[in-house]
């Protein structure tokens, strides 16, 4: 079963917004075994919106569309749905007391012409009760393919495909089944591992693909296995997993059925009842920001020294200016130093410090551009690591936050094994 | 003159990675004058390939196409490259001898024959090399298409971009100008907006295109001018933000070319010699990570406290436990003292702090699941509010970022008024 998804709206096309919402959808409809076929994204135009349309009717089974809902003058969706479908707008009442009621209760204010109009919906449509915002969703079904349209606010966007579209396709189609497994190495580069798996990629049966999704420093495995039989498939997955386990085992530190390192960290850490906190320079805080965008992470997560600038390593983490400009601001000492003094300030058991330059310029100190000194400090010992991640600046920040989150991932799992 | 962008790659179909290269490519081509009039993502199949070639060929001018050129398996443009051009690959020397130096220089270690195979060409393309990794972009002109394929890693693919793709595009082809303004509003909602701004929306001259892009808090509104005289265009654009800004000059905080609210503030920020840094406890490092993703940050950016954990809020930033338990963790009077902690401790001009609950659950205190209090502190006094940004949890910690910097942005600027 197939499905495409499209976006509406010259916002993407222009390239001022990032469409997040059809990575959200894809995922959302893998885990039911729809299989997405395709994405696109088009403009604000009533032909091209058509266009699409028919491209897709009887080539999809499930065609998911975002964006093009809201209540002004550059939003056609509705109109083009009517034409398309050869249907008249009328008005839904239990929208429209939905829409005065919200703007009435969350804004104080009397609910315009222009808010009401949102209760209007094509007469063929089944509609989609949005409870956290004013526009609603849409499902038209026409031949062999279900139309469903939803608002492009994301949160709005995720309201309706887990609340209401999720349950409603589960209910009306009959799907296969998709079983992933996607398998964390690192150390090696992607054309490395390839070399080494190669024998074991050749023998995988047909129903499993394998893909390579390489990231810096890293490279994720991602077996997809696809089929009728919900066991057979994960006990196909189960074997070749062990059997590339035995071939690469040195370099695979972990398995990730949908879970982000953060998400995982977190697991482990708070099975372990253990904390964190961090002292970071030139991370300038996103370890801190993705460690604690994870729901819980109140249980493990104290908190973090963004030391930016070289005298709030001084004043704030108590690292002498001596001691600073005898091994220099980007060293493994002072690294170790800022992991040491966090640890202790919050009185955590784990605490993970970086010093380094990102570039594009020298900063203070003399260390090359892409320098990074990541330090972990754990309940007995400071492990610490000097790492050049090159340049773009974007690229160096990225990568030492991913190496010291797996740092951290190595020294947890390290102690429980 | 119009181009699509295609996007190679089964791990975006199955929403494992949010595709954030077509947004970079789309706006790189919008500033020379290419008009993005679609993007697709399509897995890595020979058949789907060849089908979306076809269907863009000689409707678009430009495609670029990210994705699919690694050196393992799962990768397989580079041969439906040459299928679909009726070519075959030869070895190109001076990429051979590139991908050998990087890996022997960068790896230390001997390039493999699956690393030099990276060096295969279609014979007809011409090679857009590649200073940052192994895989080499490749453009091929088709009849009136030229199709431009780059590697999917995104700082390659912007390289590449930045300093092959668009100088090329703009020696070989005549563009038309393309100018666009975005004007920021808050406090009022898309609808509210337009129905203040109808009469004006009405007049607008042809070559002028309204959008609303509304998100948590704010409307933008941006107008795009296309045509052949520059000059033409640009007065067209003056005039009518000027008479915008008569009607609702109220809800106006800023205008943007560009740039992000981070790179904006950076700017005022140095021009004006003053410093920043934030205490942190719901946003968790979030206002720190975004102000110092900036190039140049270190010239205004401190640093940051995050102070996840209540007991942090006592420790570090020195709010007494009998203060927090008479307001409460989450308040306008802890929110306030945790700025002007942290503005005493890195001695810097403004402090940004946040405390709040962003859910899912109610964590340390009593405050509804939403509410957020954030201050502001400033070389002379405290402004501080309270805030209920509801659910979901995402939406609270963006809310409260970007809430945090207008607030700082709009004291700025009433300074420099």
């Amino acid at each position: 079963m197939k499905a495409a998804i499209v976006t509406i709206g010259d916002e993407i096309l222009i390239g001022q917004i990032v469409d997040t919402n059809s990575g959200f959808i894809a995922k959302s409809l893998d885990k039911i075994g729809i299989e997405t076929h395709e994405m696109l994204s088009i403009s604000d135009d009533r032909q091209h919106i058509l266009d699409t349309f028919a491209l897709l009717q009887n080539k999809v089974e499930v065609v998911v569309i975002t964006g093009g809902l809201g209540p002004t003058k550059d939003d056609i969706t509705k109109h083009t749905f009517c034409e398309y479908f050869e249907d008249t707008l009328v008005r839904n009442a239990e929208v429209e007391n939905h829409v005065i009621d919200l703007i009435e209760r969350a804004l104080g204010r009397v609910a315009s012409q222009i808010n009401k109009d949102q209760a209007l919906v094509p007469s063929k449509c089944t509609v989609l009760y949005n409870q956290v915002g004013t526009a609603p969703g849409m499902w038209i079904k026409k031949e062999n393919t279900v139309f469903i349209s939803l608002p492009g606010v994301p949160y709005e966007m995720k309201y309706l495909i887990e609340n209401q579209v999720i349950p409603k396709l589960v209910r009306e189609y009959q799907r296969p089944y998709i079983v992933h497994k996607t398998i964390l190495t690192y150390g090696q580069g992607e054309s490395h591992v390839a070399e080494r798996i190669e024998d074991w990629e050749n023998q995988l049966p047909q129903c499993i693909k394998l893909a390579y999704l390489p990231s810096p420093g890293r490279v994720r495995l991602r077996l997809t296995a696809r089929g009728e039989d919900k066991e057979q498939l994960e006990e196909a997955i189960a074997t070749n997993v062990k059997s590339l386990d035995a071939i690469i085992h040195d370099i695979i530190v972990g398995f990730e059925e949908d879970a982000t390192i953060e998400v995982v960290l977190g697991k482990m850490l708070k099975e372990n009842g253990k904390t964190i906190a961090t002292a970071e320079s030139c991370t300038g805080g996103k370890i801190a920001q993705l460690v604690a965008s994870v729901p819980g992470a109140s249980a493990y997560f104290k908190g973090s020294v963004v030391a930016y600038a070289t005298e709030v390593k001084s004043k704030v983490l108590g690292i002498s200016d001596a001691f600073i400009a005898e091994h220099s601001v980007v060293s493994k000492e002072v690294a170790s130093a800022m992991a040491l003094s966090v640890q202790k300030m919050m009185q955590t058991d784990y605490a993970i410090a970086t010093t380094g330059n990102a570039g594009p310029t020298k900063g203070d100190g003399d260390a090359e551009v892409g320098t990074v000194c990541i330090a972990l400090a754990t309940p007995n010992s400071v492990l610490v690591e000097e790492f050049n991640f090159g340049q773009p600046r974007e690229k160096v920040i990225d990568r030492a936050v991913i190496k010291s989150l797996e740092m951290l991932q190595k020294e947890i799992l390290k102690n429980l094994s």
